[in-house]
């Protein structure tokens, strides 16, 4: 095994390629991935850019960043019996004590000794060489798909386990409120889950026109120059009054999209804030009071999230391989926070394994 | 069948003492019941010092306020069965439209054809001598249970279905926000859904000394000199960290309680939003999100909440007359408002009919 | 209007086409349809042999039988606003009281005062040229779906009552015991629902052909010389062990069929016994214990069934006139009880209505 | 540490009290248990008489008996944080993978690799001198609560997850078939979860008069001389007609009370199969399916069911003790075996430990 080479972050702009040690199997259920790709996503960003998010990094004690990852299968436990060395993988990056009673009555998500990938003082996170990580946390992709689009069962687990909370069922109508990856995959797995409408919101004409051009969704542009009722009423305009929303998804965060979410829900209605933004928001609680609406907290993802994931990225029809927007190489990789801090591209990759 | 003598609300502080026509039976389900008393709730208060609440009364069509209401059998249509001449009844006070998707789903009080007690701009309410109800909206109370205390059978509803929608289970632990009628009444039916702890929470020492007599309940006062954080840290420190509430019901609408709420909540916890306040409110979203809390709105009650509200009544051991603080003569209506206005007393009534 | 002719059942195989006095306009929400096909199905063929199912009809007050039918409106009360004279229009054939407690909360499909299209003792039923609904209770359908393929609405929504009740989700492995119309279209129904696998189940090579073809859907034959514990370990190791079925809806009746399910579901599996057959079956209950398998009985169809129906009766690539295998004139209606008897055809129609 | 003592089963009425390995601590987040007193249950008796159940013993392979205990903590691993050394504990006596997908999705007694005591060919029971579990299956018991009393835990933790299953609500009126200790538990739970009747069904009147007196339940003798429709009917018409049960739990695990279940539930009732019997039995299934019900297995005790049994253990007005009818000393365990056998007594216990 080569030396075990990982992104640490001292503090904001401040990372350095260093070795960390190599991982050992101390579980007979571990296995060690060969890192392929690691994805870049919007808590990456706020890393590089702040130096952490709630919890911020110490310089004393840097931390390797990264949580979507893919790679391939380098050495197995003896207990290990669902992949095998040279297995394509994807990696499931939390790891849950599996003993709280979170863990024990289905919420593993909620653990409060979870071990997630690149949260400070001490998880390392994906971008390094070589990973330790439980069997039951990696999944064999199917032979066709590829190692790119392996990375992208990271945030299609979240956009599962968003579905899934809002209880989307055939023909209903679903709002999708931030047209990043995870709202555009928020549709994605909609659709399955047998949504008639799914309409896309968002404030740029970039990232709608990607979505609409993605799976042929509707979509919504927020105008700058209107109020967020004024964009509700009109959006309500178009779904038809009787036709109201059975379902919001909020995956961008902001204020006005969460107070829209509430606007453009029936009575009954499910809400789920899936976006992460500020700790606090104005939102029209008198709205959801008197329409008995149903919102739902969304923090990651839990179980069977990324078996379902695993399923629909290799259902016919479905190709992700359109949201890989650019390559940066494993050395380079802050030049792959720094784009994505610019809003370029969908989701942009770091190759940390060559070809 | 003498003057149907009713008060007429006109606009605010302006209400008058004038006959409605005697309601006619039409459906042979229909009953007239003579009205006995009618408790007056804040939105009462908010009727009578703006002229309404979101839609306001019109001086040239002016409306009969009141809905919480007990009273007498007067006549019963000829296919009613459920009640007779002379039975001492509760009224629910909407009745819905029996035909939407809404009614016949199971959530009739999200009809958008309800036809509520007092709501403008023509549906008048119960503070009038004789009203018309349909048999299945009318309770017969038992024997033992006063005619005042029956008024107590709506607000004890909503208390049923606020604790229904939190889905309060044995051995939890339950904060109640806001220590009113219907907070201490949520108070009770946590109780008897197996509620191992519930703690009432106000500003008011008066409320929580009220509250704590009431029904044994633990007690919290929110301090005006402390941060609502700083609030919601003692609260939490009270019920020891591993304990956090299992379950909030927000029963003031006021936005430091509802903050309150979701700070409580442990991971997965259950919030209701029972309380009516102003139209948005300040809350943490982030909170909310990652804890992944279940929050419902909560309007009026629906399938089964006077049911059940009923057999509660009837229950050894409990005993609603204490919370009858006033009782006003019909002709004197308006001094109710005003007293409850002060913030006089927990429940007072109006008394519409002569023993 | 014309006669309103219709066929009464006197007893076993004594059925006369007789005028029916005209239905008449009572409530304003009342429509008149004037029936253009009636389906038959196989409690039309009970009623046909044996005078009825559990309640027979008494000679002295024969009965109008047919409760799958569409038609085009006649004439509307003044209340009716959502179809107009001259809509083709889908029959939902039960109207419930829409006042007991079974109606308020939503499951009005087990109201104790239903009445039920060709439900004895007086309840006529839909072979008749005129016949009188609720307006929500008949749905107008799109223009491209002919009045022969919106009698398969009838069918169409126990199979929606079916999944829904079976919880089914997307990527499940999903098992149909019995492969007539029902089952067929609970197969359709379940892959709208996402379900990755169905697997059709019969004894009859024919049906399992039609619905393999129907819908590309697996089939499987269950042997007469095998033991039903054998035929279930050979679909378990068709299915693959660790993949036994999510979900089993069973829609024969027949006691196999119903062991069957129990057998190949796997832990917290999901049944639904929507076949109707004998009053009681031999059923594996210690690993229907064992399994903690989540068994619901299936009665008709309740709130949105048909509502979904309609939807998916528009969506493109959904084509039920293949399920239509023969149209007999209204004055030979006994031929199509005959054929339908003698096992001949998936679905075989009554046309009441001249072109 | 003196010798661990253990009752082997060699085959039917062949036991021996031989020598186990003393256990050691593997895992730092064990415990090793000084078992104190262990309960017989119908299943040790099933083994005591034919040697095993579904998998019988193998005689080359004896297996320790026992799985309802309690006892007090010996010695803790290093990682252990909820138990100290001389804590009052009872244990849950199964251990499941906590990898597989039933055991993270909240389902861990499914799990197809749990360790559960006293289950062919190689888990040894409890029915020892010295006992290892993982910390979070010993549960720690109020000072108050005696250490015979603790080893009803085990039962009390299969009525919670019945009643869980069942769904009671408060004012429910709940029928239990079965008055043996899990019967009457399940009565003492339903009662906690608000159930306003419980009515107690058994063949026996000693049992019933014991359920009768236990909690003051009401109680329903099932006749030999009359038919299971004719007993379902006269129970049905002591509850009134419009009160039919809301739940039933099946506690015998006989084809009669299974049947009974279904004949007196309401349409859309709670069935939960708790006993255990015969691999098949005779079920109306018919009426099952026109009454929409909702029949579940239920196996053990799943998350969060030792830890409210627990709470419950300590509520003021609840003493289990009295189910306690004899205490046989460990070297005479087979006594106790043959003394259940005979049907005497509720809860028989063998003493392990000496005081």
């Amino acid at each position: 095994m080569d030396d075990n080479l990982s992104w640490f972050l001292y503090g904001p702009r401040d990372a350095k390629l260093q070795s960390l040690p190599v991982p050992e199997i101390k579980d007979p259920n571990d296995v060690i991935i060969k890192i392929a790709y690691v994805g870049v996503c919007g808590s990456d960003v706020h890393f590089w850019q702040h130096g952490g998010i709630n919890k911020k990094v110490n310089p004393e004690n840097p931390l390797v960043l990264g949580h979507e990852a893919s790679g391939i299968i380098h050495a197995i436990g003896t207990g290990v019996t669902s992949v095998q060395v040279g297995d394509k993988v994807a990696i499931e990056p939390g790891f849950p004590c599996r003993r709280c009673k979170f863990c024990k009555s289905g919420t593993y998500n909620l653990c409060g000794n979870m071990k997630f990938a690149a949260v400070p003082p001490d998880t390392h996170g994906t971008l390094t060489k070589y990973y330790c990580a439980p069997e039951d946390f990696v999944y064999k992709i199917p032979d066709e798909i590829g190692l790119m689009e392996a990375v992208l069962m990271e945030p299609l687990s979240v956009a599962v386990h968003s579905v899934r909370l809002a209880e989307i069922a055939p023909e209903q109508t679903v709002v999708i409120t931030g047209s990043g990856t995870v709202g555009v995959l928020c549709g994605l797995v909609a659709t399955v889950f047998g949504a008639e409408r799914v309409i896309m919101v968002d404030i740029s004409r970039e990232k709608l026109s990607f979505a609409g051009e993605f799976l042929d969704h509707e979509t919504f542009l927020i105008k700058q120059d209107e109020s967020i009722e004024e964009s509700s009423a009109r959006l309500l305009s178009t779904m038809g009054i009787a036709d109201a929303a059975d379902a919001v998804i909020e995956a961008s965060g902001a204020e006005g999209p969460v107070q829209m979410g509430i606007y453009v829900l029936k009575p009954g209605g499910s809400y789920v804030q899936t976006g992460v933004g500020k700790p606090k928001a104005h939102i029209p609680i008198l709205a959801l009071s008197q329409k008995e609406l149903r919102v739902r907290g969304c923090f990651r993802y839990g179980p069977g999230d990324y078996e379902l994931a695993l399923k629909l990225l290799g259902r016919p029809g479905i190709h992700l391989s359109s949201l890989v927007s650019s390559i940066t190489p494993f050395e380079d990789a802050p030049q792959a926070w720094e784009r994505t801090g610019r809003g370029e591209g969908v989701k942009n990759l770091i190759q940390v394994m060559q070809d």
